[in-house]
């Protein structure tokens, strides 16, 4: 079995975020969402994996360029999903579609790909959502999918299509017989549907298409809630015997827990960041190199190398890469882009901060 | 032996908390300033107490409805203190009268139930006072009380009227032959003196007329001073080994002391209260239900159900109940009003503010 | 052999300290910076000290006039050095002359006795400099010092007059000897080169002329480097078991650790100073009388009785003697005067502030 992971457009919806990274590469719980959905799928015996970018693509290069199993493909013109799968029209074997933008779990990965080999027919990962008209809804008819409707006005149920299928090679020749105007993969589904049939699986655990900053937040929180069981201290971690973990927190090689800190709830703190002294983190990922000191991350999701001094709170907000903020900040349900430089005493609220964004002291922004 | 507590009357002068709480509903030390004085009235074996209510009377029925030993009055016309004696005027027993916004102790009652039962005169509870001219000042005879001069120009000596009074059922008949103008009972005190004499008793420990914001401060200082001799951890409290409690602590059942907690000095802190973590409370009350989450509270009294966030001062303060004091807020030396909402980075010293007051980022208050 | 420490020029460069203390006097790890020298210049057999004094020279009145050893001197004339050493023209031992404003190492001061007991000659302390345009440059020739060149446009080398020496009594011949215009013991200096030759040697450890408010908060920093070992917490302090002292602390008599604090790197607390609780000291000098509550001190020096409230930040920052910083504040990178009251929320970045200072509310300055 093989994957095909579309990661080339620039989602503007993740904006500042998607400026600085692809979405394909945003951290959650510590790590791209990528390699999530990159291990689900070894987990679930896929030997090769072929990521397709554009937006950004050096970034994939740097991190996949010696990985086995793992090929990078290009596209060139960004022209829907259907275009994104037919770059690896060179597939002779069944496959996987898997959008770089989504998390779902383990589990009903397996799930999914078990339907496809029980049945032999397209395979297609459905959920259950409150407002289905938003997505793609799925007829049923003796237990098969008969057919996809694309945001309905009024949906027959609540059953929506996430994007994620199981295929053999006869889809590129569905592909190959769309009309012009047909650009998206569910296009040539739909018309495999009526062909051949095709079956569906429903989502056990979580699926989220990451469409925006809040959803980003949110496939941290779930992720977190699901994945950490127990605490997981690395034996490379170094935690003072003078703070404390409540709850579960995952502790990864070389970060390091100063006394006085005290880590409550799942939380996940990524390799070589510093927390404390006497800082609180609640419900939170710390990605990789950040140092945390003397201040409060409640319910946030903080990407890489940021420096966050003392007095700080940071509450319900994703922070990317590379910022700096300075004591006495209190940042609250924001999107911080990445690098912004955030002096003495700011209050902030409810905001997007463009990347390089840069305050003066005692600022006020909402 | 029975008691009258008045408590119908509206007091301005506890502006803002007047608003929301008749004041012998006030928390003083976690508990309504009026369960502090029925607790030091039974203690001493009286057996009925009639709470006479107009004023928010409705959040006295709430809390006595089904109380033993204690029933609620209702005063129609707010017309001074005779008259809401005389409510009681079905009683035929001798009884005490205490206001509903004074505290006292335990011990100053059973004193001037001692003086009554020895002597069988009206007793009257005295004190000493830097300031006797602004109260009513008694006048001593050869150990019995002569007169009760008002607010005198020159005080003949320190010794003021407390309030606090013991009387046979022959007030009724005094507080009936008053003068149209006569409202309070100290006048019908006055015509008992003449007619049948009185007797005083000193205070030992403390009273305090709570006539102000800063009186129901210094009401809580006082009371955690003369009640807390050792800390009390309830067994159903929950105080993490990596809290530290230092000095003498009261922990009620189902509150919560997390890791890195310093509570300091004399503090109580109220039923199903989570304190921490990381915050430290120096000589104060926390009322129940409060949320105070690595922040500093000093010598501060706050009423239930607070939620104070990261890196909030609050330095000798009486907060209301059900605020929300949003992170990086400092308040010092202010009474604020209850559901008040106050925003991120707030500065606010000695002010007030009104119930349901709301603030905006990094205001200023003063 | 004795010893001569000129002190009695105000130092306008290191206002705002110099309005409230002579630099010898201003602390360094806690102590004065003379107190540094005295003991050097004891640790070196020097038995009598002779300290010339003008500007605010009651403060030496106070420290040294039961000092056994140690004796004031006034220089009535504020014109040079040369006038500074020749108000000891009594002694009519060999001597060794040391300005007031610098720090230097007993091994460096043993080194440079050395070589005068060694060759009879006047020796002159010198060390590297990076600038070596900026100060008096030494001529060597054949080990011995042929010239001083003050600030030369283009120096022969790198090596620098430290303005430290140990001289024979001729040198008050020197002084007398020079012309009207020639103010500085350098040209004196210069004057027994050519006669009878000098020598100089080399510093090992470090010298810091302190001259100006970076200079002093420097001298801190790598006087707590060299000087602190390993932890010394005197046996009459008093550290709770809940504090966290990480790295080497120097902890002075009388001092109080509480609960929650955590001590990092090379720090000093000095005697009577309470820090926390729930306080982070991090590479710091804290002198004596000192109280930090819950705040945050980084790369500073703090004079001694300074108030320092919940959640305020200082960093990088000098803070001279008898401040009070209100809660929420952040300071960085400053130099604040005596006695300044600063407000509550203030947030102040790369200034200085006069002694006395007053600010409001949420002020912003920068």
């Amino acid at each position: 079995m093989k994957a095909i992971i579309p990661c080339a457009e620039k989602e503007e919806n993740l904006f500042p975020f998607s400026e600085t990274k692809p979405t394909a590469l945003m951290p959650v719980m510590g790590k791209p969402l990528i390699e999530h959905n990159i291990e689900a799928l070894e987990e679930n015996g896929v030997e090769e994996i072929y990521i397709v970018v554009n937006h950004l693509q050096e970034q994939f290069s740097d991190r996949f360029k010696d990985r086995d199993g793992v090929k990078l493909v290009h596209q060139e013109e960004l022209d829907g999903t259907a275009s994104a799968v037919k770059t690896c029209d060179f597939i002779e074997d069944d496959f996987l579609v898997l959008n770089g933008d989504v998390i779902v779990s383990e589990r009903d990965i397996g799930n999914l790909l078990q339907k496809f080999r029980n049945t032999g027919e397209t395979s297609i990962l459905a959920t259950d959502e409150k407002a289905p008209e938003k997505f793609g809804v799925l007829s049923i008819q003796n237990d098969e999918v008969a057919d996809i409707q694309e945001k309905p006005e009024e949906p027959e149920n609540p059953l929506v299509n996430t994007g994620i299928y199981v295929f053999s090679p006869e889809i590129f020749e569905a592909i190959e017989d769309l009309e012009e105007d047909e650009t998206s993969i569910t296009d040539a589904v739909r018309d495999l549907i009526e062909s051949e049939g095709a079956r569906f699986e429903l989502v056990q655990d979580y699926w989220i298409d990451i469409g925006s900053g809040e959803k980003l937040w949110k496939a941290d929180q779930i992720k977190r809630e699901y994945e950490i069981e127990e605490s997981e201290i690395s034996g490379k971690a170094e935690v003072s015997e003078d703070a404390a973990i409540e709850g579960e927190a995952v502790v990864e090689e070389g970060a390091e827990i100063k006394p006085g800190t005290v880590i409550e709830g799942k939380c996940f703190i990524g390799e070589n960041s510093i927390v404390g002294p006497n800082t609180t983190i609640r419900g939170s990922s710390i990605a990789d190199n950040s140092q945390l000191d003397h201040c409060s991350i409640e319910n946030s999701l903080v990407f890489e190398s940021n420096i966050v001094d003392s007095f700080v709170a940071v509450e319900g907000t994703v922070l990317a890469e590379e910022c700096d903020i300075k004591s006495g900040t209190v940042i609250r349900e924001c999107l911080i882009g990445a690098r912004s430089f955030i002096d003495m005493n700011n209050s902030i609220r409810g905001t997007k901060f463009v990347p390089d964004a840069r305050t003066d002291l005692g600022e006020i922004s909402k």
